[in-house]
Parts: C-alpha cells; structure tokens; sequence
C-alpha cells in the first residue's frame, strides 16, 4: 500500500482517452466535480486533524479489487458492485467512479489493489458518552442497567470529561470504519454538550447530534427554555460544523403525549428529525409507546425509532404505513437480554430499517459484528438462512440502508458521484479474512475492525494504513482512563 | 512493554525472602518446578519455530494487572481472580503465580504491568481445513453448505495445499489467543493428513485430531483397514509431536450403530475420546443419533457431542446421567440458521460444556465474539440477563470448562503451577476496550483479537507485542491464495 501524490511532471491522461479505454465498464461522474478544473479550495472548516489540514483537495483511490459502491446505477446488482476500479475523491465529493480514472497534477493517489473499497459504515443508534461505562453492569437487563450504571454515572460526568469520554467512542468507531455516527445524547448542561460536540467535531467523524430538550425551566434549559436551548445549541455549536446535523431526541415511554407533541413540533420548525427509544424492553409495552407517539401526530417520514423489539403486528402495520425507521442494535439487544427484534416481519412490510452499535450496552465499536449479529440472530431463531436480513441486505443497511433511515442518504450512504466522500478501505489479506472466496460474505462473516486500512470522510483521510492519522490514541486512552477514575466507583 | 532478558549480573531474591514478602497474597508454586534449581532443559521436541529454539527454559511474567487463573485454590472467587501478580513458566510447566516472584539469571522477563493474563481458549470444535471455504455458501444452511461447499472443495485438496489452508487457520486461532484446538478432520489420504498435521505442528498450537477411521477396505484405509490406519496415523504422526494427542471423529448421524461401535471400540482400546457431530440441523432428528449412541454403547463421559441443539428434554437426562460433554458453537449455529443450543437446560442438569469456532461455518476465529454470542444469543432468546451462560460462566467455558470436556484439564485450562504454560496476555489500553471499568466482563463484551498481546503455548512465546512470533503472515496469506486457486471455481 502506498499513499504518494501524482508525480506533477506527470500530464495526467486525456479525459476522452479515458472514457475511451472503458470498454463497458461502467463510468460515474459528478456533476459537481469537472475533472481537473476549477481553484483549489481552502481546506473545509471543521477541519482540525493537522494531517487533514495538509491534504491534497483530490484523491484518488486507484485500483481498487472490488468496490461495494451500494448503487445499482453505477455498479452490478443490488450492492452495484464494481470490479478492479478507482475512486476519485474532489473537495470532499466523489467526484468520479470508474476504470483508470486520470490524476491531475497534485492529487494523492492511493494505491487500493487488492483491497475492498466500500462507503463508510453509518451506525444510526449510538451514546458515545457510554465508553464511561464499558463492560459495566453487565449481569443486568436494561432496566438494571439504566439505573446502576446509566444514570448514575451521566450524573456524575464532568465537561471536561465528557470531551475525554466521547473522543475515545468516536475514535474507536471511526477506526473500525464508522463514518457517520447518530448520537442520541440524554439531557446535558449546556457546557457539557458544548464539550460532547467539540470531541465529535475534533475526531473527524460525520454525525448527527439527537437531542433531548431539557425540562422546561430547571437544569439545562435555563432561561432559554427547551427549544431555546436546543436552538442555541443548533446555532452555535452545530451549525459551523459541516459534518454535524441535528435531531431532536425523545424517549416516547418516558414523555406524555403533550411532550411528544412539542418535540415533534420543534423537530419540524428546525427541519429535523424526531429520533425515539422505543419498546426496548418488553416492560415497556406499559408505557404503550406507540400509542403516545401517534397521538402526538409523531409518526412519519420523520421519525427515527430505536429497539422496535417488542412491537405488534398491529403496531408493524402502523408503522410501515407512517414510513416509521427502524434503529436495529443486535448486539446492544442481546447483552441486555432485550429480545429479538422482528426484522423479517418489518422488512415484509417495507419499513426502512438501519443498523446502530448502542453505546456501552454494545460495548464497543464493531460493525462486522453488528453485521453478523443482525443476520445470524434472525438466522438462529427462524432456522431459514434465507430469512431478512440476507448477507446483501445487512450490508446496505449498515451503509445507504442507515443513511436513508436518518435521511441523510443523498449525501452518504454510497458511493455515487457528487455524494460527499465517505469511503472505507478493507484489506482482506491477512489470517482473519483470506483467502478469497466470496469476499462480499466475508466482509460480514470474517472482516474485524482491523481489516479497515483507510478511512475517508467527506473526502478526508482520517485512518491511513490501519492508523488513525495524526492521533495519539495512546493519550486518547490516557485521558479517557483518567476520566474513569473519577466515575467508576459508584459501579 | 518490554521482553529483557533478566540481568544475570543481578542475584536472583532469595527463595524465603520472596515468600516473607507475599503477605496475604495467594501464592502457588508448581511441585514440578523447584524454583531457580536443575539443568537447563534442552528444548522440546516439535519446537521448530526459529524464535523459539532459542526461547529461555524459564520466563516471568512480571506485574499483570489482572490475572484470571480459573482456579479458585489459586486466586479468589470463581475464577481465580488476582492482581498485580506475577506468573512464573519453567520448561513448559507454570512453576508458579504470586507476587514479586523471583527471576533467576538467563530468565526472559516480560513487563505485562497494566495487562491482563489468563490461560490460553481451548476451542473444542473446529475444522481448520475450512479456511479454503470462508464465506462460502453464506445463503445456505446445513444441508445446503455441506453439499455445495464442505463436500466439494475436501474432494479438491491436494496434500500440499491441505498444509496451506490448515497454517493459515491454525495462525489465525494462535493469534487470537487461542492455544488449544480441537480439530474434528473428515476422512482424508494418509499423506493429506500427514501434511494437515505438520501445518499445525509447524504453527505451535497444542491440538487434538480428531480423525474418523476411513471406510474399510477402500480410499484412505487401503491395506491398514481403519483402526489399522488410524494406529498408524497416532504412531507415526501424532505421538512424536509433544502438543498433539488423538480423538476418534463421528458423525453419529451418518454411521450405522455398528460403525459407531466399532469408533467406540477403537478409541476405548487407544484410550482417546470419541468425538461426535449431534443434531445440529432440525433435520438430523430423522436419523435419532442420540439412540444410536446409546446402542452402540457410546455414551459416557468419553464421548464429546458437538453442536447438540435439537436434544429433547429426555436426551438431556440422558447425556447428563452419562456425563457427555458438549460443545457448543453459537457463530456457527447462527451462520448456518441451526437454531439455539438449550444450554440453560443442559447446565441445569450439570452437563460439562465448552466452546468451539466450528471452521468455515464461523468462518474465522475471533473467541471474544464466539463468547459475547454465546451469552448474548440465550439473553436475547429468554430475556433474562441472568441466564446461562453468565459472563463468569462463559470465560470459564472457553478455557477451563472446555479443557474439561476434552479431557484435558489435568494440562491447561487454568493457570495452575504443574500445568503446562499456555497463557495469553492481552493488551487492554486500546480504544476498543479502554477505560477500565469491569474487565472481566470487558474481556467478553469488549475484546477482540488485536487484544491479544502475547501468547505462550507449551511455555513458548507465539506471539509477542501483537505479532506471532517468527512467522511471515504475508506469505501464509499468498499461499493460501495459491491454493485457493486451485479449489475456488467450484464454489
């Protein structure tokens, strides 16, 4: 693997020569990316990694073995597979997809033969903040959990430790290939919260900030009230960043409807998003969530809910009719003994459904487990190997299945042209993964976070050659081990 | 961490002085280890890696932070829990587990201050020659992946590519911690197996090959006649080999009661378990294997049932009133859609299990994930976070507890002084499993392979600092490659 930039003395090829040599290869451009045109840009804002600040505005992944580009239009099938190809990567986009693509003078080219390129993994259900309690409580179910550990610790996490805590999550899921993350972050102080988004920004990684309004008049919300704080937050913490976006977070077994009702018109007047924990544990079909959802007028497009285990044919219905999306977190549902979420009977139905690691109920960032867990666990129940989700399905739910859950999917998800730049790497040469036999399977079956060699996102390299680049996870780990020390007596 | 030889300038600490200076700390010391006395060992035979043939008789693990010794006369609770201890090795043997243990002049001492130690997983089910179908078949079931993948590619293998697939898979399993293999072969020539064994003597795992005496009269049993040939194959190949030893290999489902009897002759006369595949799709009920075990007077704590899902309330009885042992592999079991292992049930009624990888239906090794499924599959199907296997339970089952089953818990299985030095050290200051907060249950919750620092086998170092030890992983890789050329397009 090399990662060298063109040699400038090189002329890079005739656009028309290269559209020539295709054959029948099929070739992808961006509108937005003519090729080898246009002033350099400045590097992005947010852009704070001092590797990244240094990088070239294009890229360009050559040779790769086999892309998973997730687009039938520029690919083969339904994952549009693409064999022996490149990836060019301009001002964040894609700029192109196809065979022998030119490298303008300037451009790093990396070297991608014999690798698998993909688009980043989008984990749609997460709560950073939980590396803080990793592996804790582990003999417990969610109730259990939630109050040893969950609220106990939250309480107890300091602003600056709360940067210490997230930046460890982020990093761990962006090394294993995660380039968008959903946050669903539980009500914080303000400080706090500034602190969470300035260690997501800091690492790199794409994502979305799914907050709770604070109660009305007490703690966080202050004088600003709940959509005061929220909108504050919007404006000056999130809306400079342009990797980060925003939902309104909400917990429909915990909320009344009035308060459902509220969120959901608050995530409608800022153009977001409602993203709910719902029937998690069969204990909190009491609550009768999605009853208090749809009196809320909150079923549609626009909500996001989480779990969905415990659901009834009747409420499947509901939702598939509302075009409700569904966070499924196997690995998360498992460690908390919450059940089995019905997946077949969902995607039957039609509902949209997409994949999230759960913060330390998982405990860590994995997304071939996650994969693996989603398609083995519905495998073991029903005895059908044929039973949603396949090995092609789990895929694209952990990529443009994801991103179209959180409807971000015309920005990520696949590697289309003009899509920004959010591209994985995998090596599939070593003792875990080879030989080759049917490498699209073993991605799911043998790939380990190890296995991501290169990450991109939005046309950034933020891991090169199985590093993360200009990171010291040592002090990374450091740091975040210090935070513990102030917390984890109360486990 | 560092790996120096102790300065032989440096007199080692009196023998009385260290036992003065241990306090209330547990203490065990190996009768077949008297500290610092006798002649150094020449070096084990089979010991053909480069590094270790010139490895020191004697290595300290100095100051692990956290050691799991699962043995409950060694460290305190149910695993045997110490910290900020030493382990003491010594011609293979551990001599002895405290603290401030003394290093005697030409000792390798190996810094693990901030690790943790445990014994090496003992994989009880797996089929290493597998790694030339990884990912194969993914859509299919049993039936389905034996027909189009298992049974077509083993007619394909020619002996010199056996050698290639099997190094692979055996580095693969050192180098996620795993020291002990269990591999269950399917008939094969006499020359492919002569190769299949010396690939894994070559990798320095200790393995149990689990052979199935070949039809009579024809193929592989040529003039020898199958207990002839499995004799020949225990003589010539497998008793010269220090870490090698014997099972007799069923398919309970597929032989006659004649066949199994005469298997359970054979392995009595040898004195060797007999090894057996048992309702592992719903389908095998039809061929009643439990009763014709029962008939051939095969069952007994000498008996190994692999997979074993579909057991009836009245076959439980019975396997627990015989003491079979079990193993249990939940990758596999979910991969190829088999069902969930009643395992609660089993331990109910006392049944000794342990765990396996099961080869090309996992389809690589990752013991952290067979462990995190093999808890997470029963909570999820019960709902119970307090189920079998517990976190406690299923770190026993994947060394001690499975070391029992294959009736080698006299040797490993737990880092107890007399028992053969196959220890793994893992790294837990990484951003997948950082900050601590439990980590025995990080271990399961958060490990993966990459966790897994240092591996001694036998008292040989394997892999140091997260590399195996004297072995070019490229190379393994390219011929396995090679190989799979030359059986892939069947597939």
């Amino acid at each position: 693997m090399t990662d060298t930039p063109a040699n400038p003395a090189t002329p890079a090829p005739n656009r028309r020569t290269v559209l020539a040599g295709l054959g029948g290869i099929p070739l992808a451009l961006g509108a937005a990316a003519p090729a080898g045109h246009g002033p350099r840009p400045a590097t992005a804002p947010g852009d704070t990694a001092r590797g990244s600040r240094r990088a070239p505005a294009t890229t360009l992944l050559r040779g790769a073995e086999l892309l998973l580009t997730m687009d039938p239009s520029v690919g083969d099938g339904p994952l549009g597979t693409l064999h022996r190809a490149d990836i060019l990567m301009r001002h964040g986009r894609i700029a192109a997809v196809g065979r022998r693509l030119p490298a303008a003078p300037g451009t790093r080219v990396v070297d991608v033969s014999g690798r698998i390129v993909l688009p980043g993994f989008v984990d749609i259900h997460n709560h950073l903040w939980q590396s803080s309690i990793r592996g804790g409580c582990s003999g417990q179910d969610l109730y259990g959990w939630l109050a040893a550990c969950n609220r106990t610790t939250l309480a107890r996490i300091a602003a600056r430790d709360m940067y210490r805590f997230v930046r460890l999550a982020a990093l761990d899921a962006l090394q294993a290939g995660v380039t968008t993350v959903v946050d669903w972050v539980h009500p914080i102080p303000y400080e706090t919260g500034a602190h969470y988004v300035r260690a997501l920004a800091d690492s790199g990684i794409r994502f979305v900030y799914a907050m709770m309004p604070p109660a009305s008049g007490t703690g966080p919300a202050g004088r600003d009230g709940p959509a005061g704080h929220v909108t504050r937050v919007k404006r000056d913490l999130l809306d400079p960043l342009p990797l980060a976006s925003l939902q309104i977070a909400a917990h429909a077994g915990m909320a009344t409807v009035d308060t459902l009702r509220q969120y959901g018109a608050l995530a409608r007047d800022l153009g977001v998003m409602l993203n709910s924990h719902v029937l998690e544990h069969r204990g909190d079909r009491a609550d009768d969530p999605i009853r208090a959802l749809r009196l809320a007028g909150a079923l549609g497009p626009g909500l996001l809910m989480n779990h969905a285990i415990h659901l009834t044919d009747d409420e499947i219905a509901l939702v598939a009719e509302h075009e409700v999306r569904v966070a499924h977190c196997p690995l998360s549902n498992m460690r908390l003994a919450s059940g089995i979420i019905r997946l077949p009977a969902l995607h039957a139905r039609g509902v949209r459904t997409g994949l999230g690691h759960d913060g330390g109920t998982n405990d860590t960032s994995d997304m071939f487990g996650v994969m693996k867990a989603a398609v083995g666990l519905q495998r073991a129940l029903h005895q059908d190997p044929a039973v949603h989700p396949t090995i092609p399905d789990v895929l694209r739910m952990a990529t443009l299945g994801g991103a179209e859950c959180v409807g971000l999917a015309d920005r990520v998800g696949s590697l289309t042209p003009g899509k920004r730049a959010d591209v994985v790497v995998l090596d599939p040469g070593t003792l875990n993964f080879a030989p080759r036999i049917d490498w699209t399977s073993q991605i799911v079956l043998n790939g380990q976070p190890p296995n991501v060699s290169h990450v991109f996102v939005d046309g950034h390299l933020r891991k090169a050659d199985g590093r993360l680049v200009d990171t010291d996870t040592d002090a990374v780990v450091r740091e975040a081990e210090d935070a513990a020390d102030r917390v984890r007596d109360i486990l």
